[in-house]
């Protein structure tokens, strides 16, 4: 095979995947904002179909003559289809060590488990759930061996989905984290200082609630040309191309600001996919860098931004022309603190962003441990008690609220918790790098968030994945991941608004 | 290969198959309830790739060995798979005796002619679409050669449509119609009967109109938990599996009853689709027989049920509740004339039950002309307003209104339009049958819905595809395509309500 027949080879497995995976991406979309009820079985079959079409096509021997052609002639190729053949490269290898019966059977074990998450949550009963848990970290931990790995067996799974990451970064990430904000915590718990909440369990027309998400998805610069807002029960964001990128939320009648943090959130992690570059959009590096910088957009935008009160000296007029019985009588500052309230509480998604991280921490500490197979699965609800006893103070009364919360390890997901507390982190990061150019609070208070989003899309957002997560940070902040800024933001922000 | 060995195949190319085509029909839906505007450039790409896998493997050499292997152990075969078999023994003929290039040509060439067509109704210039038509129909006369025809090559359109119909039979179907209802068209234009329709064009909230809507569809047995209700431009039926059967209307404000009429139109097709036998519901036979006994479904359920006074003496008075301002003066008799009434008209998709085959019949003359040579596309204006000249006394004044209104042919569905006209006239055959063993009047008027569909999916539903057009109708109505009955239906109401 000459260097153009591989060329053209390599393009049409490339193009046939992106056809399956997108028909995946809209079976999924459509069956979380609307399918009808009995169309799931056929789903899952299709879904079957669709993904091993991709496995196949991803370990098969001509895309493995396609790599080696195109990687012998590196010289000769242009700059994005070089670092496609390294995605594809990495995907292939990953996917081919592993025995195909044994990732099949892996799958069909994730295809079941999350409805047995589900049953077990619902009763409270980790037990019914303990053998799937336990058969997916035994596979997980042989499929590492199969992969290899440096240093720890966690980072393997750490780079999945923040390409790059290690136990020995985490390790030092957290324990400054940890050092820092525990005690923060601790002070906030004796402040006397009372914050009034009582209006964010008004009733609030659900509607009249969608108009106004809408309202802040205009504002902030979501193309609905290129996008939409669905419902859906958690909230999430789906991109098929920079054309078209789907964001639900979830509206609750007795949470109002439920919705709008979801709304925000969501948004965030679409304009990052909406403002992806022109060069790279057709290609599998159009989409974002890794889970932890995309997680760092709709942190940007929930937290940085949309907790920020000059956000609200724009948006809050507006917010009591469509709620006015409810919020008559609550003042601005009354509503900005009631949203950034601090409380130490047991369920993760709906943590303030000062415990956030310490709910993360959990969760990376007790993954290490049972990739590691320092831990039993059988023991988990304990350690898992114990663990947030020590971080926040309390102890779950059930399984419930308790080590059966998430839904992700009953997807396979072991690794991707830590972003959510990178992206914090790389938020606060970035938002350091972008006050030296950008005035953030005057720009928020006048609305101008064209020109937050420039800077976004320049820096961050229209290399997609052309760059990794650590290159992005280095080119951007000129500094290796730092917890000091996020830590910073939340001593700053939590220390006046407590007056501690 | 042995027996095992293609039967395992044979399924495995054939659950591939199913997959694209269920991606492809979710993307199509996806496309015309709410994707995002600029989705539609990527929409079209995979669409190209789904297709292209599917043409692939319908006419691969391991598609071509199974059949071998099957055929010639078809004595060992089930029913179903046997008739699996001969379904796509033909399929894989059709597509293989047409070059691969020329198919491929031919897709490209509908890609961009539907827009083209487009834009030349929107600008009432034939002209524009001329050359997309010649081109397509000069593609078409080449196609039919390849795959061969009986007596004429319109036969071989015919049959990808409403398998086993011939001009033959067409010829003499729409002969009978024509010679009986061209007299009644004129009796009804000369008789001085009024009706009044004023109301049909006030105001009417189209949120209400929906909460309608979905309550017909409920009476008549619409599985909400197998299919739902959604609105697009041009109101369709689409299938993935009897459990998963969607349908759109689309509301005006000025023009209720359109919404309605769609509704009951779409639903007549889903409730036949929702109700397929589950022996055969997961294979290719799980689908309507043909175009002409699916339109005889969605006719029945529209204008059979749907325009019969006993119809509405169940459900006036909920529509009157829905909507009091506008039809309080309006007797159920008044409403019930509105609805029936016949007007020579230019435009098929608004015509009534009188004068709708008649639209037919210039749109049949028409395109057997073309297929066998003797007419040129660029005369088609010419002979289209002399035909609804002559059939309908009226000429239309522009293209627009005139041979540019239907979308069909920008699509290549030639051989198409005759199943609309077969539609009518099975509905009353049928409906013939079904008198003498039900009081559909009664029925009607109690709403007991449940006990119509019983009978139809008894009769014609549950077979799915397994047996052939001309089959079903023999064996329900123990006689071969009679239009008299459709006349007779036609004659006996239009007398009555025309006093003619």
């Amino acid at each position: 095979m000459n260097l153009e027949q591989a060329k053209k080879q390599f393009n049409e497995i490339l193009e046939k995947n992106k056809a399956y995976n997108h028909s995946i991406s809209l079976i999924y979309w459509d069956g979380a904002t609307g399918a009808p009820k009995k169309a799931v079985n056929n789903r899952a079959q299709i879904l079957g179909i669709l993904a091993s079409e991709v496995f196949k096509l991803t370990v098969s021997e001509e895309m493995k003559q396609c790599l080696e052609v195109l990687e012998k002639h590196n010289d000769e190729l242009d700059s994005i289809t070089s670092a496609v053949v390294i995605e594809m490269r990495k995907e292939h290898d990953k996917l081919t060590k592993i025995p195909a019966d044994e990732y099949r059977e892996y799958a069909e074990l994730l295809g079941k488990s999350s409805a047995v998450w589900e049953e077990a949550k619902n009763k409270s009963d980790f037990s019914i759930f303990e053998p799937y848990l336990e058969k997916i970290i035994s596979m997980l931990r042989k499929f590492v061996e199969y992969r290899g790995y440096d240093e720890h067996p966690y980072n393997t799974l750490l780079d999945d989905y923040e390409p790059g990451m290690t136990t020995e970064k985490l390790d030092k990430f957290f324990g400054v984290l940890k050092e820092r904000i525990v005690p923060l915590v601790k002070k906030i718990q004796n402040s006397d200082k009372k914050i009034r909440t009582d209006f964010l369990t008004d009733s609030y027309n659900t509607k009249k609630q969608e108009e106004f998400s809408q309202h802040i998805l205009e504002k902030i610069c979501f193309n609905k040309d290129a996008g939409m807002l669905k419902e859906s029960e958690h909230p999430f964001t789906i991109e098929f191309t920079r054309d078209d990128v789907r964001i639900t939320t979830h509206f609750y009648e007795k949470n109002f600001t439920s919705a709008i943090y979801s709304t925000i959130h969501e948004g965030g992690h679409a304009l990052y996919e909406q403002n992806i570059g022109e060069d790279i959009a057709q290609t599998i590096l159009g989409t974002g860098a890794s889970m932890g910088i995309h997680e760092s957009q709709s942190r940007m935008y929930e937290n940085v931004f949309g907790r920020n009160i000059n956000f609200w000296k724009s948006f809050y007029p507006k917010l009591c022309e469509t709620f006015p019985s409810q919020l008559s009588n609550v003042s601005l500052n009354e509503f900005h603190e009631a949203i950034n309230k601090s409380e130490n509480s047991l369920i993760r998604i709906e943590a303030d962003e000062l415990t956030y991280s310490l709910h993360i921490m959990v969760r990376y500490e007790i993954e290490k441990m049972l990739i590691e197979g320092k831990i039993e699965v059988k023991d988990l609800p304990g350690i898992w008690n114990e663990k947030i006893e020590e971080y926040l103070g309390i102890t779950p009364p059930n399984d419930k609220v308790g080590v059966l919360q998430d839904v992700h390890w009953s997807d396979g997901l072991f690794g991707y918790f830590p972003s959510y507390a990178l992206g914090n982190a790389y938020a606060a990061q970035f938002e350091h790098t972008m006050r030296k150019s950008l005035d953030i609070d005057k720009l928020l208070l006048e609305g101008q968030f064209d020109k937050v989003l420039e800077w976004l899309r320049e820096n961050i957002h229209k290399h997609g994945s052309m760059k990794k997560p650590n290159e992005i940070l280095k080119k951007v902040t000129d500094e290796e991941l730092n917890p000091v800024y996020f830590i910073k933001y939340l001593e700053k922000k939590y220390e006046k608004l407590y007056n501690v």
